[in-house]
């Protein structure tokens, strides 16, 4: 189905048929987050092998998606672990060139701005959540908002 | 000064005396920012050359470090405009390495997303701002908080 | 078949079947464009997944090419978000490249008008639209004239 | 001067003078293209070394910017030939990706364009003109108009 | 069939059926170009997708190997374009390997010779035709002898 | 002096110095290779260090320069053995790459000729000489014409 | 001074003068990390701005190295965040090599093992230290034991 | 099977077989490691063609995971011969660019460490052996402790 | 078969059943270098591809490896010449690289050797040949002996 | 001076001056390898920073170069350790992509008859020594004859 994003193709097939059950079902990734309990991110990161949903959330994604039983629970068994990290860097795609281009432009003032008001260390991206909202702007202009949120981590000293 | 940042030997000298004269003043860029009124994030972004401060930013900023005049008006004249950008991709130091982690495991994710949300477009990196918080997490953790926030650019039909 | 661009076959099928059907009907990108009412660089963009028609453009487009009810319909559906970017750079094919060239030749000089001319900003690449004309030089030969229009987009300072 | 584009440094020191003088003149170079009877990004392109203009150019150029006599004549003499080419690929600066992403996206349709309108061939990059315009969009929204004119070559049957 | 060339998996299927009707008719290039009245470098282009034969050229290409008439003219119709370039580069092949050497060692040399003797503009690769013989040296050796022959394009001055 | 080739900066003074004596001379290369009993080209790659003259075109060169006696034997002499190839690839200058596209479109062609023409074996880049010519051709129009010639070396089986 | 590792021209040259100074002192890392309370590679790391040394770090350091006082105290000011990150990857020297081939070989039976005894997450090379020992071998052999020690750090889920 | 890790698609198909028989027998790396009687990495090498078990080693785990007879015996054959190296670099997922972050950040601290203790020479990654364990820190966390343990091998003079 | 090379897959399907037959005939490739009355290299070195065999060895080959007659008869036809080159660079495995390792390291040096033993010219890795020898060293360890013996070709003036 | 081998400039000054001393002093490399009892292939890694002489072959080698006393024995101390691998790859100068081009085309090879002759292990790049001779081939032509001498080392079974 030409739906279906072209990313897919290098990921398990289990990851194409969640993605043909959400648009059959015809429900959104807020939903779907709210009919298992996390977060709209979260949620589509389990879409795209990103995360690993634990045996309850799978259990509710199923039935979210009328998806037969045992299906995601053979997919995502105690044995799934992801391999993070897809497609190619930089990103042709503009969508994620713009979010590639925020690091390559910002990266450094962003390091300054954490370690002058943490101290040595890093935001962490594993003790990490994020948020995409839609807001309006002061000329009530749609404007994309993402939060990351992760927590400080200062370089140990030994 | 070893507490320069290396990066600025790949642009002009003016950042590299911006800094050294902030480290004097001992202000942070969240005093700066305050002084100029401007965003802590913008103004730490002035002194990396990513961004175009106005003539009266300028004024203020000159008055905030007491630097001589005359010294940041000609360097940030008429005819300055940034060549954005800085440093090689991937970046190596674990700062930026984690911020671009996040793109390049929820990259994908973040295209659903904002697509599902708004329809077939982008968030700006132009029509842009961003913020760092210190916050505290629901462990009583220190958690950095960046938020982004782009105007959607619906693609256009023609 | 030999004459279907060979980059077709990293894109889903349904572009492949576009374009048999295009080569079928003897029509032209032109042609075509004129029957959505469209431009023709964008009606040529849909047949690369490098746009997203929406559903009247869809609609007149199967009718253009005589394609079966439904076929385009389903491909083109709300799910469908464009993966944008074709192909490797720097291209080889001497067409790509020239164009690929004019960039790395002018592309400094493109920064500093578009600087001096409007201020600090960017052309979008996404409000955007171009045309391909073939015109005559002053010696009678033929030349391409190509287009690019896309918004002004100043930098926000905040 | 930190007004001089940091790309200069990559070129011979003649054309940091170049920029120097343009800046003390305050003339654009849409007024030095008039000066020296050239197109405005022909006359932008002499100041980054991308193009060579002949001897009335330099004459021109030299009375238009207030040179010392023989300043320009010397640098620009008939061993000169420029070197074309400046910067890394894919460029970080986002006025410069914008231009590249135009290509990633729109290359392979326009290949079929051109190709479909006049045959096999490519359009030329060396018999070959350019504009940039500042018009007004419908919705009254400054825009960008880049024009390529570039004689059209067809492949020799041989 | 291992003596069809490896790379030809990288092209139409059409064109391994090319090799392997040359392979069964026992002709050489230099033979085939007779039969079509075209250079046997053009010919050869022919068959690794690099050149588009007119009409012509393939009716007198199918009836020189016997091919079923139809067969190469619907491959090679009205809507085949070539996409030029093959294999990647640096190339690891030392016939390949060798012929690039050459410009890696002697292109400034090249580009310095062109630009004093032709002066401002490049060698066509488009209006470009070649020869590739078996010549003696003074030794007696065989000698592979490679004539490129482009036409001069000035840069234009606009 | 702005007219010597910005790559000779990457190679020892003596070249840059050897340029400028050229400048100065008035001599074209085929001059100078005349002075010194050699091919143009061959004349040519000293300038860039990418041949090694012989003592008696060292004590020619600097007779035709009017140079210094001793200022080029020390530069050349008999510990002098050049470290070959200059620049980066694929080249961004547009004279450059044309030359490279040549092989980049016509390689596998010429390979596949080289082989059935001479067997399993290559042409030289050492045992090697070229040349470049200005012609006319069959419109009147100028015309580059680059001969290379390589000694045959066939694979040996042992 | 030849003694001086290659690498430190990439770093301030404070660096180069700490590594200058513990030469002369004769002292070996162990030895200074003992001299300061801290463990030998993190010592080490020091020397190579890959760590961080709090001010009472900085004083010992002085004093063991004979360090005119001020020295050192103002180039780790407050200010000073290290740029992490040293070299090119892959690294050339057969020494940093095996330790990335053990990576290259031994990475994904690594992530397994660390999945399965932990779960989904990563051992962090933040809140991290290591060990370098001569240990003997069964064979009586010297075997260089290094131990990587990072606290595991589970995915969240939100 | 998604839960069989995606790189094993690089690998010949008896690897794949491998871990679903694993997955099936329930058991854990470390206690398949004491039923052939190796260590738990180098039985995880082995799951990931990355070493090569012996006749022995074959025939315990046939019997360990219950394979039919002569499966593994003939995959492991005598000629089978581990082509070393798995994946991309830098790696994207997260657990293992901590191990890469870990070389890139601390790699020539260690070669000097290593140069310093044992002098001019390498730890070898084949006469290597490693571990990884769960311990506990100071503040009760889990950690994940790893040992590399290689054979000093001095360079040789001659 | 898991004991055919990984790397068989990127040549044609022939050399993989060479491979297979060669498992089956439990000959070495020294055996089989005797057999034909080859070099054991070279004899290796056609099982990858990489060498042209005769008419001659090729039938020697079929009758030492009991294959059909005919089968490689067809393969190593008159038509078959080797793309030579094989994986990527720089290579994964610990035995290709340290290999590409002792280039790496020795390389500048070997140049310098052959260029004062030899003069201006190059190793010809063309009418070349090599041999893999088992030594014993002075400690009674087994040692890798590799000898590569090609014609010096001196570069030509002309 | 324009014979001091170009890529010296990423290395110390102090082998800039051993180069120097050595073209004043006339002697060879096998020379001065005499000289210092060390092999010439050995001897010539140490003028390119990529061979650690002990005290006594630096004493040796400044009488032999009648350098000053104590100028060696400075730079090459006990703090000395090189720094391996010199230049970029692929190698642009003809010499060394020869060698290069030997692993290209036969490391495969190699590493099959490695492993058939001596089991899982490699040729070490440490506990190595080498040879380059000039011989006479059959034709009487001179040869090119490279020999690398590296221990065997088995992989590890733990």
């Amino acid at each position: 189905m030409a739906t279906t994003p072209k990313i897919l193709s290098t990921l398990p097939n289990v990851f194409t048929s969640l993605h043909e059950a959400k648009i059959k079902s015809k429900l959104t990734f807020a939903q779907l987050g709210e009919a298992i309990g996390r977060n709209e991110w979260y949620t589509t990161a389990i879409f795209y092998g990103q995360a690993r949903p634990d045996k309850s959330d799978v259990e509710k994604l199923s039935a979210a998606l009328g998806l037969q039983q045992g299906f995601l629970e053979e997919a995502f068994g105690e044995d799934f672990f992801p391999l993070r990290g897809l497609g190619e860097f930089p990103p042709q795609d503009p969508v994620l060139y713009r979010l590639y281009e925020v690091i390559v432009v910002y990266g450094y003032p962003l390091k300054h701005m954490i370690n002058e008001k943490f101290g040595d260390g890093i935001m962490s991206a594993i003790d990490f959540e994020g948020d995409v909202e839609k807001v309006k702007g002061s000329q009530g202009e749609d404007r994309v908002k993402i939060t990351l949120n992760g927590k400080f981590l200062p370089y140990r000293r030994w």
